[in-house]
């Protein structure tokens, strides 16, 4: 038995075998079965392959190093400081062009802070005192200025006052409400220009590009501005539109400081050749919580500057600096034709019209009038009907049917 | 031929063809089949789809900023410096609330270090010397501090002494073993807390959304702390516990410091909406090899803050800086329904059900007992074996079989 | 009917049923559907799981934490400064070893800068004038250094003076072809070395590693040096080295500053295990437009430094520095074993099958010569040719069908 059937099954390997097929002149199945591989080739061209291109490989692990240089300059005037010029060298924080910038666009300054005794804000909660036991020396303020010195200073014996501490004296005026400039003291910020660099790679590709507009025109990038419109590869932004782009104000945002992000997406279809692929630009502000939260929005850090006086004492002026921090953020994809994935689609698709097949079989042997009739043509049983054996069978089979 | 092939061809094109199958009564290959169909069907919905979501197009190329603000004050008290009190301004480098931030723990200061000639470490090899050859003037001792002058510095005439050089003076104390305090000197950072503001997006879904619990009460992220089980979406996070929570020492780490990271993790399921994506928080120590090595271990490096006396002299005094690196590291997965990789799983899952029967056709015609007889009654031969037309053979050929 | 319909239904659910072949002993379709097949498998096997780890589910999203550290000293001799000591504190910026970094090779030291008036550099267009009316009163200069006074500065009553600013006086001297050194100040940088480290985590897989020699030999890391081919694993690196190896030269760079990518790159099979999976370097410049552009080649920027004389002024020394930015870009793959992908790609090679045998079927109906005759053998007319009902009709059918 086996053993034959090996040598049927290698004696065979070369006839083609086909499946049989009954054709169930049923034109209702028909049309509907036609539909439905319709529809499948449909969804496989135009939805898999045009939409959603779905013959490509893509990669979304971009490599991206981006390069900020800010250029303009402003001046403020404040009784501390006088008249103050602000260069970039100034304003920006880091100075050295990372993708993620701080411009200062408010201040307040208490210069002139030398290590010493003096009476913590009275803003701050664990500073408040009626004697000297509420500051236990050598504790320190909670988010306050310095250390207790176990004194409590105040003005009348029976008022609150606040503890002595230790710390950078005078300390920082901390109430925003009274000192902070409701106009921010640069607010000509606005009219700041950054220029950004931003170089991508997609490294399974080896598809690398920039978003330096390719011109043989030295001028063009030292005279052009961003705009969606006119100059949509313009790598210089006025700050001042990228808030306002952003659905901000620019001067609100200055007052008590902000976080924008610039978004930059390279969309690239890599079918399309090299000057097919250019960055889009778009714009967000990212410290905006739903409900409007005062914690989450607003953006602020100290900044001092440390000076020794000929006696070799340190003295510092403390900064505390509001501005808007923009954050660069690259992302992209890149998708080129691939073997792989074209045919895992048209394979995936073949299978469903298998799907559909058995749809209309179920359709045809359990839903039409002559159902029963079409299951005993499909599914012929395999019984058999005579006593002989096979081999005798088929051989009196034949005999009858060619000699009678 | 072909003609009449293709008039066939387009007439029959609305008739229904569906596949003719034997029923081969063979209860043992009939269960077999019908569990394989099971495990295929169970393998798409339970796995396929349920585990790994297989009904979901996935996007992780996620777009980050982060933004952090650390609170806390602390002091030191040093021979050379005296009593010092260190806020965010000074332990946080950079000031700015960088993703990537540094808490010094702990520091060894070179005070008032001016441009002149002085004897190089005698911690530095290359600096050492027998005899004023050994110096070569103008060249820089390797990983030392300055530049040979030429000539041997030694107490005794035949003792090993250093180079002098050219640099700033007087060198740095290297070695640790005996200047680096054992304790750290601003151990007390243990208790600083940082405020993670993070915000993401998913560009293709445009989902964004920020790790700050979105919640109407202000006062809750001014007094909470992160915790696991209490807080697990409070932003703010005491600097101990995310070291202990990777497991190490804070005080021990602080002494020749260390890099820790955080991970933030976002893994949202789109299909279940914006409230149900929430941030992960883990912790890990980034600057361990498996072997402890000294090289690998540790974070240190130098900080200079430079001076003008009276005569418009530069000095400086250097600060070798110990501590904790903080590196926020984000990443995300999200998923949101989409038809076609729903479709390429059902597809590759119908085309494994053809594998199915495949295996079973083989088990039925090679393994079983009646296996030639199945094999005959499957694979009908083509053959014309008559003079008759088919259509008789068809007809008299059951007759013979049946009534002889 | 239904009824009965589905009665049969449950009957037959656990007869096998295997579709029927017709066998053409046709060779040449045959041997033709057995090469699409060898074609597929070949396909399945060999590109799909061999050459692209079709078995794999890939994680492209790679956690990364750089840390960079750098060792040189070098000295300048300029008028200003005379001659001056530069550590690792003075020429990285920013000190704390970020992924990137840069590195002072040139500078254009303005020392001794005030807050007053002078005039505005004859280099900015803006700042030129003829009269006081072209210097309106407190407009800042566009790209110049301050805010015009109102009052036009000229040697001559007919010649092209500068407006009169308020600024930092004395301005810098911009045009570069005059004042910054062609040989670089800092040339020496090209021997100061970087040690790279590099810590790297695919979430997915929960696999992390770094790119530290994993070595006993704790002076191993204190003496090797990046080279490709005899220490491929050594995270130090030569600053001229890495120019070089992305195909420029160190010295000339240095002039005008530049932008140089690190790309390292982790390509992880983790069937294979921890050990398998390494860092490969590469090295690319990142500021290079493709026609050399002056606006998008070279990197410099502005650093400050602030002093207070004796009386209190503030005074400031302006550092225009040239450079090279490191930028160390990280990216990585990493495949594992999965039941998905590989089952996907067996399937929908199965389904592919199919369209083989559906495309030999063309060949076979409608392309060989006895194409008719295979026809009518695959397609059974399932017409009702007697009157009798379906039960008797089965058992003598063709009988009296023939022969009544």
């Amino acid at each position: 038995m086996a053993a034959s059937g090996w040598k049927g099954f290698f004696l065979s390997a070369f006839d083609y075998k086909t499946e049989k097929y009954v054709i169930a002149n049923n034109k209702k199945v028909g049309v509907l079965y036609r539909l439905v591989q319709l529809a499948i080739i449909g969804y496989i061209i135009g939805w898999v392959f045009f939409t959603k291109k779905g013959y490509q490989e893509t990669e979304e692990s971009i490599e991206s190093s981006v390069m900020t240089k800010l250029k303009g300059v402003s001046f403020t005037n404040t009784s501390d400081m006088g008249i103050h010029l602000w260069g970039p060298e100034d304003y920006v924080i880091p100075p050295q062009g990372e993708k993620v910038f701080f411009i200062i666009t408010n201040f307040i300054e208490t210069p002139n802070q030398m290590l010493g005794y003096c009476a913590e804000s009275i803003k701050v909660p664990d500073g408040r005192c009626r004697q000297n036991t509420d500051c236990p020396e050598g504790e320190t303020v909670l988010a306050g200025h310095g250390i207790k010195s176990g004194r409590c200073l105040k003005k009348h014996w029976n008022s609150t006052g606040t503890c002595e501490i230790y710390g950078w004296c005078p300390v920082e005026r901390v109430n925003q409400c009274f000192v902070l400039p409701r106009v921010p003291l640069l607010g000509r910020a606005e009219n700041f220009t950054v220029y950004i660099k931003n170089f991508i790679r997609f490294p399974r590709f080896e598809f690398s590009k920039s978003n330096v507009l390719n011109t043989t025109d030295d001028q063009y990038l030292k005279k052009c501005l961003y705009d969606r419109t006119q100059h949509p590869y313009c790598p210089i932004f006025r700050l001042g539109d990228l808030v306002s782009w952003a659905g901000h104000s620019f001067q609100n945002m200055a007052v008590a400081g902000g976080s924008i992000g610039v978004i930059i997406e390279w969309n690239c279809d890599l079918d399309k050749g090299y000057d097919s692929c250019h960055p889009h630009y778009s714009f967000t502000r990212l410290d905006m919580s739903s409900t409007a939260n005062s914690v989450t929005s607003g953006y602020n850090f100290r900044n001092a500057r440390y000076y020794k006086n000929s006696a070799g004492q340190t003295y510092r002026s403390l900064l505390k600096v509001y501005g808007i921090r923009f954050d660069i953020l690259v992302h992209g994809k890149a998708g080129k034709f691939n073997i792989i994935p074209t045919l895992i689609n048209i394979g995936s698709g073949l299978a469903l019209m298998g799907a559909g097949a058995f749809f209309c079989d179920l359709v045809l042997l359990y839903l039409m009038k002559k159902s029963t009739f079409y299951r005993e043509k499909k599914f012929e049983p395999a019984k058999r009907r005579c006593v002989h054996d096979i081999s005798f069978y088929d051989a009196c089979k034949d005999f009858f049917c060619c000699f009678l």
